[in-house]
């Protein structure tokens, strides 16, 4: 399985790289990132770039996409050259996913409609806006099309797609080859368990 | 804080990412790759490069050191430029940290000797060679130096850290940013709980 990552300026690092590391790490697929041209694209912390090594063109139907989010989201939901290869790609993909606000992505071009899906916390109300029903869960399996909630869900959304694309059996050794045992040291990651008062602050780190 | 995360060829992304992303989001913490020259350096899987902005010499004093593991480890166990600098900053350094076989890369710049510390289930056993003493623990703290277990384990470490330098809070509300409440499909991530058999399909992924 090919699986096509798109980078766009200010794009949140961990949602490439965690649903990259777990499906490149998968015996037999590979994995691609891509953008408008290739180069490195910088990250949202203006701190870390990534090398696109194909341009959409070059890669217009993968086997699988991920779509990052990332507060550069908001810069290309009327980007053409991004939505309509991920038009283009979803017509002929397996799998078509997305991470964090990524699905607003999805959604833009049009592959939502009717659909329920998640995404981060702080934007998931947005969905409605492309058709979609908003749900309140870390992953969304809809047919080919999967949606995560924020940043680190893409981890999970991974091994999630890999077990029905790749087999469970392939998928468990991917978690234990990177030791996916999550073991957080707070219970904050969720709006249901945070302190009170923290959406606040946590949303001053990411705008 | 200033963050370093060195890169060597051939480290895993997601070492390296995790702890980046969580740290690069907290309130007055940046984070800056480097490596033995500016420039991309490509990851295990050979398709991804990140880019360091900074060669060794030019952050030779950074106030926390995040080291990534990786199969490109064992090349560099004798590397003095990288071992060098990590012996250098670790003087000046608040934090010294690593994940997965980052530890080893410690262990060789003589930072571990007499200390507990963690690794990659699958070379853990390999610090007793520097001195230490491994133990299946996800995160351990000794004094100001910091191990994690194998690659996702970073992000549970730098959470760690972050609630340790930067207090209880900044932890939770980057947790809540990076909306990291995980949710795996499978229990398989830890030689505790992988079915039988498990672990030599692991490796193979890995080596």
């Amino acid at each position: 399985m090919h699986v096509a990552i798109p980078l766009y300026p200010r794009f949140t690092a961990l949602d490439a790289v965690g649903p990259y590391t777990v499906l490149a790490f998968a015996p037999g697929w590979t994995a691609t990132f891509v953008a408008a041209e290739p180069g490195p694209v910088a990250d949202d912390r203006g701190s870390l770039a990534l090398t696109a090594t194909a341009s959409y063109a070059d890669l217009p139907e993968p086997d699988v996409v991920v779509v990052p989010g990332g507060i550069g989201t908001f810069d290309v939901l009327a980007d053409e050259a991004l939505l309509g290869w991920i038009r283009h790609a979803h017509e002929h993909a397996s799998w078509t996913t997305s991470v964090c606000s990524g699905s607003l992505l999805l959604g833009a071009a049009g592959l939502l409609d009717g659909l329920r899906a998640t995404s981060h916390w702080a934007v998931a109300g947005m969905l409605r806006q492309y058709g979609a029903e908003p749900v309140d869960e870390r992953v969304v399996v809809q047919g080919r099309v999967v949606t995560a909630a924020g940043v680190s869900a893409g981890i999970d959304m991974a091994l999630e797609l890999l077990g029905r694309a790749g087999g469970e059996e392939a998928a468990q050794a991917v978690q234990l080859a990177i030791e996916y045992d999550p073991q957080p040291p707070f219970d904050a990651g969720s709006l249901r368990t945070a302190p009170a008062g923290l959406a606040d602050r946590a949303l001053h780190l990411i705008t």
